[in-house]
Parts: C-alpha cells; sequence; structure tokens
C-alpha cells in the first residue's frame, strides 16, 4: 500500500537507479603499499574515536570504497590490518582473567565476568556495526566475509575476524529476517539475472533457458533479506511431477504441464551468496516451501528431491586403488569396471555397455550413500538432506547423462524423501547416532557378501 | 507488487488475522512452583539438545506461550532460572583463561582467545536465537528485555543476561534494516492505536485529536522494523511553521495550514518500545527525518525543536536549598521565588505575577541549561539533542503552561537547533570536552554577577 | 515491490498529504447567479473547444473546484445548464434520422447509424472524459452522479445527463478494474473512518466498537477501485458461527473466536458511494467473498445471511387495514394484532407477550417473503439475495430486538441460504419466472387455511 | 502494505503462475466452419440471455478461450458474426427515429432521444460488458480490438464494432486509470520482455543490450493499467544529455554517465498495444515524464526529443519526379542528387560525397517539417510532436547512420522542443490554425529562392 510505504527503500531504489555521479574520498594503491596502510589505519582509528554518528557513517563509506577499490592482494593486507591493528587489548584480557581468578563472591564473579566478555570483543567489532547502518553495507559485509573465508584457512589471525563476521551475520541474517518468495518470470530482470549467474547444480543456459526453468510445473522460491533487497540468499528449483522423477534431462526438457501432478521435486538447492557459507538456510528453505506447496496445491501429496552424489566416483576410484570394493560388487561390476576407473566416459554412449555397469555402480553408490565417516554421510548432499530429516529413498540409473553427471556420479541421482510426519525423528536419529533411514529399494541395491 | 512479493509477510499476516482458535502446550500456574520451575528447566535443556530445528522451534514457541501465561513474579522466576542454570560454565572459562595465559606462541594465544570466546557465552544465547527465528520472536525478545531492564538494577544476577540481550537486538535493530515510514491518517489503524497509546510527551486524547494531529502541516515519522511490521519502533512528531514556533497549545490547536511555512519544529520525539530503551535510535530518526523533509519541501530552511526541560524544577528547588543560587538570580526573581519554591502553581492564572517571574525563571533555566556533570548537560533532553549535535537556540516563556509542562519546566521550552552544516561539530566538541553550543540569547539570560 | 511502483500512487499520496497552500481559480457565488451562469457556460464551452489537453485539464480541474464550492441550489443550477445547453444537437439528430431512413444500401445504412449514434451523444461526454483524467476526478463523477440522482426523479431533462453518467462509471467501475480486499485493524485509518461513517445496516459506535467487529471470527471485505485508493466502494461483514446464526445480538457481542466454526454469516453489506447505486457490485461481492473465505478456510461449509424485512411491517399494515389477513394468520395472532397495527412496540419487553405474538408475525413474515409482484419478491433485501442465486431458509424470531429492527421487521432475520451448487440454478428461475427457492422450514410457516 | 494488500492481484498472480490444468469447453474448428458458427451464435444468444451473472461470465470465458483457438479466418468469421447478428436492431431504430420526429414537447422529446440512444447501441455491447470483467478480458478485448482493426478498413459493417470497442477501451484506459512506472533492471522481466519485442523505434538485440539501455543516465518510463499489471502501455526511453544530442548510436553506445546532465532527450516512445491504436497516451506520457524528470532531478533544465522523420525521402523522391523542388535546392544538392533519387545508398561509406549531399538534404528536410496538408505537418512524428506542444528546435546531419535510418529519414534526426512554458500555445496555434512554432536555425536552413 503506497498509504504505508517505506521512505528507506524509496530511497535506496533511487541511489541504486541514481547512482552517484561523482565519487571521492580514499584513493588507495591497488596493493596497499605500507604508506597507505598507515593511512588507512588512521582513518579506522580516527572512525573509532569519532563521536558524532553521521561523521562516522561518512567516514565507513569512505573506506568501504577504499575497500572496494582494492585488488585481492589489497584485500589481504587490510584484512591483516584490521585483524592485527584492531583485535583485542592483550592487557586488558590478562587483566580481565586474573580478576576472575581471584573474584571470591558470586557478585564479584559475575562481575568479573561481564569484563572479561567485552575485553574479548575485538575492536573492529564497532566498526562491523557502522557498515551495517550504511546504505549498502549489509551487502559490504556479506562479501568481506566471503573474502576471510577465502583466506582464513592459510591465516590463523584472521579466525576471531572470522568468528566476529560470522555471530554478526548470524543475527543480521536469522530466519526471523528473511521473506520467501517464489521467482517467476514476474520476478524482477535483477534477482532473475543473479539467480542465473549462480544457479551451482544445473547450469541455465541464458534467458529463455531460464523462463523455460520457470513456466509450466516448475517452481523456484528464494529467500530474501530486507537489505537485499533483490539479491535471493538462497533458492531452491522444484518440478511438479507424477510420481518420483528419475531423470533430469526430462525433467528439465519437458514442454506441457502435467495433469496429475502429486509430488514435489526439488532438483537444485543454491546458496547464492558465498559470504553467507555456513549459515545453514537451505534446510529452512526446504521446509518452508513445503509447506507452501502444501498450502497453495491440494493434490501434492509426496515431496522428495532429484539430487547428484557429488563424492561418489572419486570414492569409487579410492576403493578400487585400496583394494576395498566387496566381491560381490567386483562380481557385479565384472570387467567394465576398468573404464569407469580409467576416466573413459565412452561407455554413456554404448547404452549395450551401460547397462553392464548399472548393477555395480548402483551397489556401490547405495553402498557409499550409506556410509558415514563421524557420524555423518560422506556424500555431502546426503548429509545436507539427511540432517533435515530425509530418507535415502531411490537410486536412478542414468538420470544425469550429462558430463558433469557422468563426471561426479556416473550418471546416477538419489531420491530423498521428505516425509513431514518422520522428519523431526530421522533428523534425530542421524544427527545424534549418525543412522540413516534408508528404504529397502535402496538397502537391496547393496550387494552385502553371503555368509 | 504483488508480482514479487513476500510470501512471508502473507502468512504472517494471516496468522494476525486468523489466531490459532486452539493453543496447547505447556501450562504454568501464573506464579511458577518449583515444581514448574524444574520442568520449565527440563524444557529449556531439551530444547538445547534437540538436534531438529523444526522441532526446537515449536518447544520454543511453547516456551513462549509459557512466558507469555506468567505474572510478574513468575517473569522474575523464569528470569532467574535462566540467568541460573542457563549462563557459563565457570569451570569452563577458568580453563580457559589458564589456557591463555600459558599461551606462548601468538597463534597459540590467537587460538586460545577465541576459546575463552566461545566459553563467555552463555547457553541462554542459543534460546534466544532460536526465539528470533519464531514468527513472533522478535517482538517477544523486546519484551523479554523491557523485563530484565526492569528487575537488572535489584539483581546482579541478570547482568550478563541484559548484556545478551542488548547485542542481540542491537544487531536486529541495527538502523540498516529500519524503514523509515511517513505515519498518516492512511496508515494501518493498528499503527495509528499504538501512537496514540505510546505518545509520551503530548498525549493524544482520541482518534479525532490524533486526526488533527496528522493533518494540515502537521507531520509524523517513525522507524519500523520488518519482523514487527506495525509497530513503530520510535516516532517524531512535527510541526512546518513560518519561524521558530514559541507556544505550545498554539501549535497543536491550529486548524490551518500556513502559507509560508520554512521551520519544521520537531515537538515530540517518542520511543515506542521500552524493551528497546538504550538502543539510541531517536538520533537517527530526528537525522533521517530532516533529510526527507528537506527532499519533499523545498522552502524549509529551519529545523529545530520545542522541548521541555523535564529536570529543570527539581534542579532548581535544589539550587534553592543549597543557597545556591547566584545573587543576580536571586534579584531578578524577587519575592515572587517562593511562590515556585513552595509548589504553589497559582501564578499560573495571574499574568502579573507570572510576568514578574519570567526573570528569575529564564535566567536559572539558562543557567541549568548550560550546566554539566561529568561532560553531559544535566537536563536529559538537552543532553540527548547536543549529542545529536543541536544547538541551544532559544528559551519560550509560558510555551507550556499545562499541568505537567508547569511542574517540571514552569511552562519554559526551548528552542534546539539542527543545522545541518554544525553537527557534526557541535556534537564532537560537545561528546569530547562537554562543550555546549549556545546562542547570544540564551547566554545574555544568564545573569552572571558583574565584577 | 518498490522496484516497480507506481509513480502515479505515490504522488496521488504526496498530493493527499501535502495539499496545496493556495487554491486559486474560478470564485463562484454559492448559488450561482445568472452572471456567473454565463461565465460557466463561458468556460465549459472554451474547455471543450481547448485543443491542447493539459490547458484543459486545468480549466477541468477549475470548474471542479467551482462546482465544490457550490451549495446545493448552485449543483442544481451547474447541472441545469450542463443538460440543457451542453447536450445534443436536435438539428444534427433530425439530420441523422432522415439519413437512415433514406439508406437504401445496407453500406449506406450502416454508414447512417454510425452518424446518428455520434449525433446522440451530448457534448458534455467530453467534460466528463477529461474530468475522468484529473488527479480526483473519477471521486468527483461519482459525487456528481449523487447529485443527479437526488434530482433525476423531479427533472426530465437530467435523464440524458444520468444516463451518460451511468453508463461511463459502469464502465470505469466494471468488476474487472475492482480490488478485493480484506479490511482488518491494519486497514489505512481513512478505509476504517468511511467504513463506520457509511455503515447502513447496524450502525458501528466509534473506535473501540469497530475494532471489535473486526477481530476473532469477524471478518470484513471491500471493493475499492484504483481511482480512490482508500475508499471502499462496497463492503461486506461476515461472522464465522457453528451452524446457522439466528440472534444478531450474540453475534455482534461474542467475545470469543469459535472452536468448531462451519458457516460463514453474511449480516451486514453496504454500498459506500451513493453515486455508484444500481452499479450491481454487492453480488459480484459476495460471491467473491466466498470464494475467498472457501480458499482461506478449509472448515467452511455453508454460506448464509442474517438479513432484515426491510418493508415487512409496513406490509403488514397495509395487509390489515386492507383486511386482507388469511383467517389463520388473523387466528395465529389473536388479540394481540392490535399492539403490533398500534405501533406500540411495548410488546418487546414483555417475553411472554412477545411469545403470543410468534406464530402469527412468523406466519406472516413467511407469507411476505414469498410474495412476488411483477416477478419480484416484494422485499428488497429478499430480492437482492434470491436475484443473486440465494435461497430461502429460515425465519429467525426476535433475532434483531434493537430499536430499528423491531420497527422495520418486528424483530424478525431472515437466513438466506447461497449454496453454491444450486446458484445458477435458483438465479434462473426466480429472475425468469419470478419462482423463489424456499425450504419447508419457511413453506411450513405460511398458515395456509385448510380446505 | 500486505496489511492492505489486494487479494484480487494475488489470485491474478496465482493464476497466472498455477494456469488450470485442464481446460475444457467449447472445442472449435480453426476455420469455425458453419455448424460451429451456429453454435457459437446460439452460445452467444445464451450468454445474452442468462441471467446469472456467474454463468454469464462462464460461458463468456468459454467464448474468449474459443475465439483464442481460431485462426486469423476464423477470427474474421467471428467478428462478421458478432457485426450482422448481434448488432442493433433496425426495426427498434426506426420505430425510435419515428417517435422522435413526432415528440411535440421538449419532455417528450427528451424521452425519444434517450429511446433513440438505447436503441442504436448494438447487442454485442452487452458481450464487451461481460468479457471486461472476466480475469484477463481487458487484454483480450485490446486484441479484439487489434483484429478489428486489421480488418475494418476493408468491411464496412465491422465499423460499429470498432466505434464500440474504441468507446469501450478509450474509457477502460482513461489517463485517470493508468500508472506511471519506471521501468529498470529491476522490473519484472515479463515488462522488459515485452519491452523488447514491442520497441518499435530503435531495436534491441537481446538482454545485454537492453540493460545498457536502462543503465546510467538513461531512463525509461511507461504507463501500466491496473488489468494489464505486466504490459506497459505505451513507453518511452530517455537519455540524459548536456546540450541537445545530435546523434543516435553515441546516444545508445556511450558508456559512462554524464557528469554535468541538463537536458533529458526523448529517444523512442513506442505503442506497445496494437489494439490501442489512436487511443492517444503517448502525448501524456511525455508530459507526466517531464514532470517526474523534473522532481528527481533538479539539474535538467531542457526537454527535447531527437526524433526521426518517417516520410522525408518518399516525400523527397515524389517532390523530384513532380519536378517541384525549388530551383536553390536543386542548386545545393548538385549532381549528388541522382544518388539518392535511385535508392543507391553507398554515400553514406564516403565521408566527401555525405559532406556534398548535406546542404540539399537538410534544406529539403526542414522545408519538408514546416510543410502542412489538411493543416496537419505531412510527416507523422513532426505532427505527434507539435500536437502536443513541441516546438522543430535543430536538425542534425547524418544523426542516424544506420539502414533504417537512412531509408526513411537520409540519416537526419530532428530535435523537437518541450519548453513547458510555452506548450499549450504551441498546441493551440498549431491544431487551430497549423502554424508550427521554428527556430531560426531551422529556419535558415530551408533555401527559399531570393527575389
Amino acid at each position: 500500500m503506497p498509504a504505508h510505504e517505506s521512505i528507506t527503500r524509496r530511497h535506496r531504489l533511487d541511489r541504486v537507479l541514481q547512482p552517484f555521479r561523482r565519487r571521492r574520498g580514499l584513493i588507495v594503491a591497488p596493493n596497499l603499499p605500507s604508506a597507505d596502510r598507515d593511512r588507512i589505519a588512521k582513518e579506522v582509528e580516527q572512525l573509532l574515536a569519532q563521536p558524532e554518528t553521521t561523521a562516522q557513517r561518512v567516514a565507513a563509506a569512505r573506506l568501504v570504497a577504499a575497500y572496494r577499490g582494492l585488488d585481492a592482494d589489497g584485500h589481504g593486507h587490510f584484512l591483516d590490518l584490521l585483524a592485527s591493528r584492531f583485535g583485542t587489548d592483550p592487557a586488558a584480557i590478562d587483566r580481565a582473567a586474573a580478576s576472575l581468578q581471584r573474584a571470591s563472591t558470586p557478585t564479584a564473579r559475575a562481575r568479573a565476568e561481564r569484563d572479561l566478555r567485552q575485553a574479548v570483543v575485538p575492536r573492529y567489532a564497532a566498526l562491523l556495526h557502522v557498515i551495517t547502518g550504511l546504505a549498502d553495507g549489509v551487502g559490504f559485509l556479506v562479501d568481506l566475509r566471503a573474502d576471510v573465508l577465502a583466506r582464513a584457512h592459510d591465516d590463523a589471525t584472521l579466525g576471531s575476524l572470522e568468528d566476529e563476521l560470522t555471530g554478526h551475520l548470524a543475527t543480521l541474517f536469522d530466519v526471523g529476517l528473511l521473506d520467501l518468495r517464489q521467482i517467476t518470470w514476474d520476478s524482477p530482470a535483477s534477482v532473475l539475472d543473479r539467480l542465473m549467474e549462480t544457479e551451482a547444480v544445473h547450469e541455465i543456459h541464458g534467458w529463455e533457458d531460464l523462463r523455460h526453468r520457470l513456466a509450466g510445473d516448475q517452481r523456484c522460491y528464494g529467500f530474501f533479506h530486507p537489505a537485499l533487497p533483490n539479491e535471493p540468499i538462497v533458492f531452491v528449483e522444484v518440478a511438479l511431477t507424477h510420481g518420483l522423477a528419475d531423470n533430469l534431462p526430462h525433467l528439465l526438457e519437458r514442454e506441457d504441464a502435467v495433469d496429475d501432478a502429486d509430488t514435489a521435486i526439488f532438483y537444485s538447492i543454491t546458496s547464492a551468496q558465498p559470504g553467507l557459507a555456513g549459515v545453514h538456510l537451505g534446510n529452512e528453505l526446504i521446509k518452508q516451501v513445503v509447506d507452501e506447496l502444501r498450502r497453495t496445491d491440494d493434490d501434492l501429496k509426496h515431496f522428495a528431491t532429484l539430487s547428484p552424489l557429488p563424492g561418489y566416483r572419486s570414492w569409487l576410484r579410492s576403493e578400487v586403488k585400496a583394494n576395498a570394493l566387496l566381491s560381490t560388487e567386483l562380481e557385479a561390476f565384472g570387467p567394465e569396471l576398468d573404464a569407469i576407473v580409467d576416466g573413459d566416459d565412452s561407455w554413456v554412449l554404448d547404452p549395450a555397455l551401460a547397462e553392464r555397469l548399472r548393477p555395480g555402480v548402483l551397489s556401490t553408490a547405495a553402498r557409499y550413500l550409506m556410509t558415514t565417516r563421524d557420524g555423518r554421510a560422506r556424500d555431502s548432499v546426503a548429509n545436507f538432506h539427511l540432517s533435515n530429516g530425509a530418507s535415502l529413498e531411490r537410486l536412478n540409473w542414468l538420470a544425469n547423462p550429462a558430463h558433469y553427471g557422468i563426471e561426479q556420479s556416473l550418471g546416477v541421482m538419489v531420491n530423498y524423501l521428505y516425509d513431514r510426519s518422520k522428519i523431526a525423528a530421522n533428523a534425530g536419529s542421524y544427527l545424534t547416532e549418525g543412522s540413516i533411514k534408508t528404504s529397502n529399494h535402496v538397502k537391496n541395491l547393496v550387494k552385502t557378501p553371503k555368509r
């Protein structure tokens, strides 16, 4: 209703449409020579000391623009600078820890803990809060975390910065602040553009292909955040079918709507923001989409996926190398096993050969999916859906004969089943005991040697 | 645009309109006897151990409903239970502090700091995160903080809970997530109802009075949060005038629009959520409203307030008791001073007497406003506007002759001036040096004894 | 979505919020003396001759403002002026009619008909089109039609103006351009204000009463038009109940939601725009609301009304005067009949007396409702619902004991039933044959003399 | 605001997203054999006799679906059927005309005119009203009018149907019901798709080209109608420049925003709905966009076009053939004239030759633009802008060297100037006297023979 519309959004929009014609401020050489590091350090220092919020924000905007102008090396130097010069004060922490140890009454202990908690907050936390209030500040923090994640494994000193950003963004991107929206051909072109750019599972080949993905009995839903109005955070693609889908190309290429759809197949789920990796939203998205589909389409009875097994082939190769295949599996493969191990994929074009490979592939794939390590399924996609409370329902032979489908999964795809009444129990037993709920169909595929 | 609307909001709305017909779950006696405390503790324990998010959320919703059903004593017991049984693990903190002291390399130190930081996070933090994701969870956390604030000064053990809620809500209510909206007669009735209920400065007497407050050359703006769609967080009332306003009743009762308005008078600013006390949004609201008014009305040149001096009269009384009035001030008052000190306000009805009081009142009020303690103005309203970068522009005699205006401020009101080009400098010198930018008009009111 | 919002609506809003500070233009004495009539005639003449649309619109806005400034007499003079000086050109019509009669070929006939059709369009039609394009033009035309309707029965020359406005507004307010919206406590205050002002059936006593009408298991829906964003065109109030409601005060005063609602009772339907009288939208509103309720609440199985019999009492009085009551009806009434005929309503307060009146009232009310004149039910409310395809389901004794309920309907109220599967058939047989679908319950109330 | 959102739009959207899975009803052979014609005639007959609106609408929806399933011949037969069997009743018209001639009193005359006006309304008018209320009825009527327009010049009997549709759609698409919206990369993809498909002046080559057209200092605005939410009715493309633009490729290919833009150049205006041809909305769109740009960008001082001369080259050819060029023009051309007359456009690639052509082209183009016929500029684009009140400001040599620019306009483009203070006067003198406001620059280009 325009009668009670958001002025903030209107101006956010105006700003997007009419970007500043001139941008001045801090000009930084892309590789950030040391003189500039000192200058940036001084800028950050002044910003943190600035008592007036508007002035502080102007300084923060300058800093953000400076960072945007840097190359990858410059980003690294900037992050190091933040982590090393604007972290915690070791002396203050030591003092607080000492006080804590001396505290003799509950009240003194409580006070000492509060002080200690203050002391372990790095100084750059205040900078992150100022940036959050900038017009495009939330988006910047998401990108900043992506940069930190790309470096953190090499650099222990970035760990605290990563923790700080993770905690801050986990709160900002709490599911209570996210909007579920259906994405259709009537969605903003900028949203669709971003969707094409980021779709990670099954590439979209241009606008016509995208239109087809959104038409007929296809659905797409995404989570959006108020501070990033036209960028999906995570999105899922769904096809309505009659019965469980067993073939991806058939799903993607079908022309007509289905008369008797009773099943929603989730065939692609994409986190569109690398900077939010590990902020688990996919789980919640699937649940909300199941609820929404149930509400809007009374005929839908089953909710399942058509998923790849991204780690299967490399696991198979290592099993072969380690002579770890079961005798029954070797038997099932027969001489065709070599073709797979060698990386020769021409069998895909030879139906007879492909048919001969089938028993070996399906039996090892089934065993692979049911294998856990440290209480988690080895396969990352399996782990995701099992954690959500889905069960392992069916394997489908040659369900994705595309290059990328063969390369990772030897063309096999899995249906994970989301049965609402069993989700909590499935997730519970998987997450606490590593127990994987599996259909008889999949269990029977495993060629356990008879005794 | 319906073409890309929020499904989340639609269902949030549906829920509001069609509340659950039946509510079951935890039923708690209002005063929470100990058996129930144990049961609640057990519920919280299970919730924190529950691995599946939907089940966890259902449990959290039950807990929220239970809390809503308690009386004030029950709330206190619940908060104590949280703070005492679900806080930090002292042993873990001690271990982390000891590790830190032993750390001999930078990397070990960095790791130990991260561990310590984990250890000082109380267990109830996880509960607050789960509640945030509930449909009305953010509103609940705001109310919960109000309950904590009402108790915290008596109860040191609630300090950490207050810190945790403050930090969490300060992030959730970051200005980057707030919407500025104009509030008009076309706003939702629920918004207007809330506005009438919470207006703290100049009470609104029913719907017709409210309609008058929003009509003609009056404006009202508020900040809204995506998780509380129809509750203003903080709002400000503005009157467009020609020149600085010097009389509140004239402002509120005028019938017609002003032909030559050049000034926006901010005459009331209200924080509508007690649970967000201290999350400073009023400052930001004034700045954004100044920008919006500048954009939409080219003729506006001046931005100022018409504000009370809430602490003036009690300060005056204590000055009199302490014999601390200056001789020149005593002289200015003459014998009428007694009338004020005695608390007899009948002088308001006696124009001649009121006129005789004027010099004494204005001179002491001017000195009062310019007095600082610990680098801050004694008057809370003065401190608010001076911190924002406003300056002390003018005192107005008998500007608010209503009972509450006489009781606190002897009828005086102040104009604080927001001059955009000077805001940063004013705020800086006030906040760092306690220096108050004052007009000659106000300076000249102070009756400094001549030497 | 702000990303694709309507600029038009934003400015329409801005205009509402910030009305022009000064209005100049044509100043007309309220009673429109003849000098002014000439001036207005000249203005209209110039407007119709003006080739440039913006200039034309400015002139039309001046005319609208002038009309708004007139009193009722002035309005009458203005309407006469339009109808008499800016109607059709009789000579042109006569020429076209003559051509038509001379036309000897189909093509000539077709051309002559087109010419005739042009000739019968009055000149003021062009003025109405210009006004439609003004910012508040559509609202003005609605008000103008109300003024014409109030005069047309006295004034044959206004008939063509009425036809023109009716045709124009029937197209502008086609159901294809209307928005169905639920009206709740979150609707704009201006909408709710209008609702209170116009509710025609059961008066709303202030904002608290209104809030109660919209809360719990009450619903309200209205049609809105894009050119009148915050004015309901027609609205309906609905209560969800278990079974058919038989008592209005119980319905309006109940406090709690109903656990097992299976029925939606339409208890009030109001046309909020007198200028749209006869543009039949109530019928369509009921049908769309039935569909919406069915969609949003699976448990609702029955859709019915609780309606007054506005013409019943005066019909009864005339039947008595004409000695037209059946002997069985007289018998049913007994001596109490006089109380009713005399207009003494004290029986309402005497339960025993009321109970004795019951058989006579219900039997005559049932016969009254089933009586047709020229193929239509005598009772206007009955005619409305029967035309929509509802059936006559049940009479309820003392269902509305309020003053206005006794005065018109002797407290009786009717349930008309909307059974979706029978609507088309019911409406068809009623509208074509005057046949009223009636339940056995109602049929049995009629005291047909036995032979 | 979801709190007061349109249910109608939500369901309109749902319908778009989830089209009926099954469609049954009237199946018509594409070429509409006579048996079907009788059946359709019978359907229309029943529809017009059906008293119940929902049943009527269902029948109308079936008819619309049937029409959509027909090929072009079938459409023709359907239109003929409507026009011939469901037009007016000649006998009734004759009777009404006769009554009119007999009417001897003003009242009788008034009544007879009203009757005549009823009689000249064809029966299919009622069908058009029913269709308007269908979910996609307005769009259908627009398409239907396009079909009628494509046939009407050959078929006199369709003239009345054209009149009826024109009058009906002119009311429905009154500017008072249209929404002005900016079209950006954040607009619905369906809107942008339609824009690419219909852009009539300067073709858009795919999505990347479109994105470029909407970026930086480019703007696009369109009118939208509530019943066709994602279809622009008419749209205009604007480039912000410093000074008048003189070259189209430069305008379309520039990469950067302009620092000192003071001029808005309207370089393309497209009616996106053939069925609304002649419902003049482009004029109004330009005026509203000028207002909006003025509001949002204070620096813009000038509003002009960069327009083709679509009729220039063919006019020049006919002037040459008729030996009507002035001697001074022949002189200006010199021997190069032949190149143009022959249709050999290779001169575009030969800068020296092009330069020699310049004087002849510009002088004849200037004279061509200033030439009127029946009080209107010969050039259709000139007539459009001059009718709107623009003036003829400047000719630009080789401003559009693209094939289509050479073919029609010999590469010349015109700047028409919209000077707000002169628009009403310019339009007035042009439309009433055929007088074209022309700059001295253009006047001086004309090579009037000296005497």
